[in-house]
C-alpha cells in the first residue's frame, strides 16, 4: 500500500488551517521544516563525506525552508553557501537571511560557479504552490541541477515538477530526477514518479489533523524530525 | 577550568539582542529551546524507563520552554502533564498551550495528585529573570519538588534558586537540588552549587555573539541540539 498523500490543494489548505485552527505561527512551521531538511542532509551526506552545501532557494515558503536548513547544517559544522536570487522584501526571510549573515554564510550569484565547488546541494526553489512556468533566473538552474552529479535533495518537489504530474515533459526540468526527496508534512502526488531516496518530515501533525486530510502519521524513531520511506510507504 | 557563566543581567540583554540585531523572533527560540529541553528528557529517561512527564510551567518564558517540550515529548510517544497554573495572556503561551489541547494533553491543577502518577519531571516554573520571592500558587510545588522521589530536570535553573547566589537559605526551595539541569544558550552563575547531571541547550548562539558575552559555544555532536557537559565544563 503507497502512502497517502497531499495535494497541492489541500496541502495549502492544511498549512493555512495549522496556521489558524492549529495556532502555530509561519516561524514555527519553517523552523520545525528546515531542522528536518538539515536532518535529511546529514544522513544523506554526513560531514566527513564533504561538508560544502549549495542551497539553492526559491522566492516562497521552499526557499525558507532551505534558509532554516542552511544555518542548522552551519551549525552541525558544515559549510552552506547560498544561492537565493530573488530576496523576497517579506520579514520572516529578511530575518532568515540575517541569521545565515551573522554566521558569514557566504551568498552567491553565479550558481554553476558554485556548483564546481559543492558536495551536496538543497533544491528550496519551488515547492508544493509550483504550478505553470518556470521563471528566470531559475530555468537555466534547474538546468544545471538536472545536469551534475552532485547529489540533491530537492524539498517538498523536485523543482518544476508539477505537484499533481510529477516530471515535465518539456522545458528545462525535463528528465530531472534528484537523487533524494523530502516531503515535509506528507508526500505530495508527484512521489510516485520519484525514484531517489525519500523522507517525511515535519513532526509536529496531531493524529486529528492527519485523519482529516487522509494522511498517515509517520513512524518516527527516537527524537529524530524526519523519517526515510521506501516506495510502499514502510519506514526503511 | 569551569565554563563560563552568563549572569541574569546578561542573559536579559542576550536575549533582547538574538531578538533584535539577531534577528531571531521569540517564536524561533522557544521552539529550539523547548526541543533542547525535550531532548534533554529522551536522554535522561528514555521512553522504555516510563513516559509518563509531569511539566510544571510558570507564568514566563521558562513555562513557554516547557510548553514546547512536551509537544516535542508527546511526539516521541510521551505521556506529558501539564501543570500550568498561572496561565498568561500572552498570545503565544496561548497558542503552544492550544498546540498541546489538540494533541489531547491533559492539563491539572492538582500537582501533588500528579506527581504520583510521574516517571519524570521538568520543572519550567522560574527561569533567569527569577529573583526575590516564589509566589503563589508554587510554594507548595517547589516544596514538593524538593520532597519528591521523582528525578526532576530543572530549565534553565532550579525554581526558587537565585540565578548569581544559587540555592535559597530559607523558603520552600531550601535544600531543594534536582538530579539535572538544562541550561539554555549558556550556564548562568548558580551552576557553582548544582551538583547533578547539566546540560546545555539552544544551538543557534553566532561564534560573534558568544564572544560578545564571553561564553564558550559548547560541542554539539551531529545533529544534537544539546551536551552533556562535566563539572568542569568538558564534554561528556
Amino acid at each position: 500500500m503507497a502512502l497517502r498523500t497531499l495535494s497541492a490543494k489541500n496541502a495549502a489548505a492544511l498549512d493555512s488551517e495549522l496556521m489558524s485552527a492549529g495556532a502555530f505561527s509561519i516561524d514555527q512551521l519553517m523552523e520545525l521544516a528546515g531542522l528536518s531538511v538539515s536532518q535529511a542532509v546529514f544522513k544523506l551526506q554526513p560531514p566527513h563525506k564533504g561538508k560544502r552545501i549549495l542551497v539553492a532557494c526559491g522566492p516562497g515558503n521552499n526557499g525558507g525552508d532551505g534558509l532554516v536548513a542552511a544555518r542548522h547544517l552551519w551549525h552541525y559544522g558544515y559549510q552552506p553557501t547560498m544561492y537565493y536570487p530573488k530576496q523576497s522584501k517579506n520579514e520572516l526571510y529578511q530575518r532568515l537571511t540575517k541569521q545565515l549573515k551573522d554566521l558569514n554564510v557566504p551568498f552567491t550569484e553565479d550558481f554553476e560557479a558554485a556548483l564546481k565547488h559543492a558536495d551536496h546541494i538543497i533544491d528550496a526553489i519551488f515547492g508544493f504552490s509550483f504550478s505553470g512556468e518556470v521563471r528566470e533566473p531559475f530555468p537555466k538552474v534547474i538546468e544545471a541541477l538536472r545536469g551534475t552529479s552532485v547529489p540533491v535533495l530537492a524539498v517538498d518537489a523536485p523543482s518544476s515538477w508539477d505537484i499533481e504530474d510529477g516530471p515535465p515533459l518539456s522545458g528545462p526540468g525535463r528528465g530531472f530526477q534528484p537523487e533524494a526527496l523530502i516531503s515535509l508534512t506528507a508526500p505530495k502526488p508527484l512521489v510516485k514518479w520519484f525514484k531517489g531516496r525519500h523522507f517525511i518530515g515535519g513532526r509536529f501533525l496531531s493524529p486529528e489533523m492527519a485523519e482529516k486530510y487522509g494522511l498517515d502519521l509517520p513512524s518516527y524513531g527516537g527524537i529524530e524530525q524526519i523519517v526515510e520511506v521506501g516506495a510502499e510507504g514502510q519506514k526503511l
